[in-house]
């Protein structure tokens, strides 16, 4: 009934978990994050030109990816990874060994909380990640898992062991995630809100997920973490991470997994152009009228066990529901399945099929 | 699109709202709110014995009503009306002809916020109801419309106008809101995590309402307010919140309302007896097993417009579908029958049927 704290030292995963960076840049922001980054392995998945050398400070442990590699090692089916564009970051994901991912954008930095102390974001996330999610009913306290909270009145006992934990989506202080038209009506907000919570987004409800600052249990929902078709020759861009958003959501309210938002805290240092911005997000505010109310209705069926299978019937409703809206959701609806069949080859069904366990347990 | 606060300075509405308190104390309490609750009316509930002279603090503008008054009002239907129990303090929100109320516990003081200041709760309850809600989508900014904050990339535009907010529903530092088993179990637990944070519990997810430190608009949700029988001669207490809060939910959600949990805090002084809350709770806690359920799969039909409307069916339902659980429900839904009947005396419908407006207009 009553919780004592999951872990009274967060573990490291240090073997259980890849950090991917998409990136046009050199990697110097990892200077920063030396200290909490450094046991790690870095998933860098570069963008743009294949010719350029991104150098990455020395003492890290890295394997890059170009673009070049990315055809090599996909052949046909690289076209559902996203050019020019950081939704490339997704082939990362796919290529990763370990059961954990973090990916964070290299305009990120280490944030401080109220008390004046770097936050440790992995930390957080990997507290979000291995104690349990409360989807199905709401929490006044919060996260109950956490130290010094728990359940309060009135919260059904039968619901308490709560479900895996399958996403941890973090937050942003400085520069808040806003679309184009907020940014140029509120050129000079800034978050300065530093809220102490980590909460479950309840069963039912979207929400939008931001890439930037981003944990998830690869066994449990990676095979639909898919940043969609974004960048060079797609009619939209900035909406890769809300693609996966929305369809994580759906599978994980369907499989009956759990997505954790709030803590930790990343400092996100500069406001990208939002003039580029509305250029790129300019078809999604329209068709997201009509996206949202898809996701709020669809219905997976009983047969769809796996994430795989969930996401492969997604596919064919995106085709079916969407495809109306614009030819791009047809050929979207074809990177989806093509993105599958990647996944699969790169991680052989023996094993990412074996995922349903706890939140703590091995594959 | 961007929101400018809807508010530079929060109006008092001082003639709008009655602070509802139920107690068997003096209010030797109010001292400590004098600053903030003095300028308002209030309506005290006086449960247990009738004869017993409650102390009011000089210099507040208060009724009273003892169970002979509240007999000699309602009749036969005085029944509904919880005795001996803080459940009886909904006959403040029936008798009350202002359009918010705000209710607390004579067990609740003022609460500082971490830079030491007194938190005037009641102020941030009315920014909370006068603001909207956002039960469709999740921000994960948390509430939009406070200054420093707005919607987030990804929410979609034509949801930004947000649903009026019927509750705002307040937290509690020191000493946290839990049951019997939980105060047992960690009975040196106490609530020092301040979040600084106000959010929409999404449509179609049901919470644990305390009613502790409430706000709600009554000529939104008023009537479905009611907070059950419990105390004496009944089998259950501790679930009269809970009760409203599901009833109240529920309809919320059914006509486009919204409620917001989060700030403000209020610092609870001291836990109830755990054992004595034992007795109370044990029937509750089987119950809630299969009310929960209930409440989560309840529709009402598109007929029932009007809160009372909604509430009457609902009672219809909980005959049905919980009077098997035990004969109490029976009761109870002939409890919701009557407490309808009772508001309509009190609150003529002409009046309270003219609520669905803007939240800032005024019936």
């Amino acid at each position: 009934m009553a919780h004592a704290p999951l872990y009274s030292k967060v573990p490291t995963l240090a073997d259980e978990l890849d950090i991917v960076i998409p990136t046009i840049r050199n990697l110097d922001f990892l200077e920063m994050w030396r200290p909490f980054f450094e046991k790690y392995h870095l998933i860098v998945v570069q963008d743009g030109d294949h010719t350029r050398k991104v150098q990455v400070p020395a003492g890290f442990d890295y394997e890059l990816y170009n673009r070049k590699d990315i055809e090599r090692i996909l052949g046909d089916k690289a076209s559902c990874i996203s050019f020019k564009d950081s939704a490339c970051r997704c082939f990362g994901y796919a290529i990763s060994k370990k059961k954990y991912i973090f990916t964070i954008d290299d305009d990120c930095f280490v944030a401080k909380n109220p008390q004046g102390e770097d936050i440790d974001a992995l930390e957080q996330h990997i507290k979000n990640l291995l104690s349990p999610s409360t989807p199905h009913f709401f929490n006044t306290l919060y996260d109950p898992y956490t130290e010094g909270a728990d359940f309060v009145r009135g919260y059904p006992f039968s619901l308490r062991e709560g479900a895996p934990t399958a996403i941890s989506h973090g937050l942003w202080l400085n520069i808040p995630d806003y679309d184009a038209p907020t940014q140029m009506v509120k050129p000079r907000e800034r978050n300065v809100r530093y809220v102490n919570a980590v909460l479950t987004i309840p069963k039912g409800t979207l929400f939008p997920m931001c890439g930037m600052n981003l944990g998830f249990n690869r066994d449990l929902i990676g095979p639909a973490m898919y940043f969609g078709l974004m960048g060079d020759g797609q009619p939209i861009g900035r909406y890769d991470d809300m693609w996966a958003g929305w369809c994580c959501k759906v599978i994980c309210d369907h499989l009956g997994l759990g997505v954790k938002t709030g803590l930790p805290y990343i400092w996100h240092s500069k406001a990208s152009n939002p003039f580029v911005n509305l250029k790129k997000e300019y078809k999604g505010i329209f068709w997201q009228e009509d996206i949202i109310p898809f996701f709020q209705n669809v219905k997976l069926s009983q047969e769809s066990k796996t994430v795989q299978e969930c996401y492969l019937e997604l596919s064919d409703k995106v085709r079916a529901g969407l495809g109306k809206l614009d030819p791009y959701f047809d050929k979207l609806a074809t990177g989806m399945q093509d993105w599958i069949a990647c996944w699969d080859m790169l991680n052989p069904p023996a094993k990412s099929h074996a995922a349903h366990g706890l939140p703590n347990g091995k594959a």
